[in-house]
């Protein structure tokens, strides 16, 4: 037994379809000392069967479980959150191993608060999904790469438990909530407009390409003021130059 | 995906419960390319659910499953036997972390025939079971240490798999086989009988403690040959002196 504080990290469920699977990764969750599990447009929920599934051990996680109509509002207070991909034929963004995600996680302070993110038993996460995603974990697998939803939930837990119990805390410069990085991204939209980028490309174009720059690199807080420091100079700088 | 070759990787599992359990551990043998798994005197067997749990993907293992009615049975031909165990407050042998268990694993040769020995859902593995074991395997929980079957048996598939992945191969003698050792011990509890020592303890004390010493070390086809000759010598100086 090890009283780790894994209190940092959330498990988020996007759109899961069974029930057992709900509950299975509740006792996931008690097993690795993690508390907070929310849940994106469950399919169905049926407390019988998540609650046999998690074992009365776990019925904690299953009270304090969050249901959310969106998965924005189920990571806004997050400053990391990490997606969960199969391997496909399909090109998309270069994936960590579960075991290089728990390293870094492991390093970080308990006041960075992460989301694990996983996606519906029967389509994974989609791209839109991906593109909100700090970092993509692959789980390695064999021939057949489509793992149970709780068994993937559990094997990220697992990895991160793991690396934390043997890991020094380095202290870094605290990271932006997904609250302040979309401030970012909205104030971003405004200005590509008014810079007229809308006119070359469709605004999905550069909103996708502004995601996957600042997205992958752990943007602290500092990172976006002055980012948004930076946009603000630019509107000023167009309005003045109009005068 | 990775073709890795884990050919020589046996599930076992003992007398489990359920059947969902039983479908979901084929699954997790065929996310890691693990194709042997074995049951000892499962409770019940409904393939509907088992089937259902391994989705299509894995039927290739649920159909070559073979079912034993006994533990040694299961285990024969195998040279190395890791049993999981939760971590309790009895006193049992010190057990090594899945990783630890994983990096020796992945130094074998594929000619070394490895089982991982999964006890049942309510009661784990009993002290008998252990005492079969080369090594014992805990996997590191928070205060919930009961990790559901099926998510045990992918940490241990998920690690070996993992420590496959970049491991280079040391050439080692090849380790006896159960069949060997148990011929062994056979032959140790003749010779204590003969040389008197079940009238000092009960003959269960020096097996056990026999099965204590030679179990974890690895033993080898050739360590085994040597014991098994000496063993002869003392039945032979024994006869001598008495004639």
């Amino acid at each position: 037994m090890n009283n780790l504080d894994l209190s940092n990290i959330t498990i988020i469920l996007n759109a899961p379809r069974y029930p057992e699977n709900i509950g299975a990764a509740a006792r996931c969750c008690k097993n690795m000392g993690i508390s907070t599990l929310r849940l994106v447009k469950p399919e169905r929920i049926d407390m019988d069967k998540i609650q046999k599934m998690a074992t009365h051990e776990a019925l904690d996680v299953v009270e304090s479980m969050t249901i959310h109509d969106d998965l924005k509002a189920a990571i806004d207070d997050l400053h990391y959150l990490a997606g969960t991909t199969a391997r496909t034929g399909r090109r998309r963004r270069p994936s960590h191993s579960p075991r290089e995600l728990a390293t870094f996680v492991a390093s970080l302070d308990k006041e960075t608060r992460i989301g694990l993110l996983f996606g519906s038993e029967k389509w994974g996460l989609k791209n839109h999904d991906l593109s909100l995603c700090s970092s993509v974990v692959t789980i390695p697998t064999s021939n057949f790469s489509s793992i149970n939803l709780a068994q993937s939930v559990m094997i990220l837990c697992y990895e991160i438990f793991t690396a934390k119990l043997n890991s020094p805390i380095i202290k870094r410069p605290r990271l932006a909530t997904f609250r302040e990085k979309e401030g970012m991204f909205h104030h971003l939209y405004d200005t590509f407009e008014k810079v007229g980028l809308f006119e070359k490309q469709t605004p999905s174009y550069w909103m996708l390409n502004a995601r996957r720059l600042f997205n992958g690199k752990g943007l602290t807080a500092k990172d976006v003021k002055m980012v948004r420091g930076f946009l603000r100079q630019v509107t000023w700088a167009l309005k003045n130059a109009r005068e």
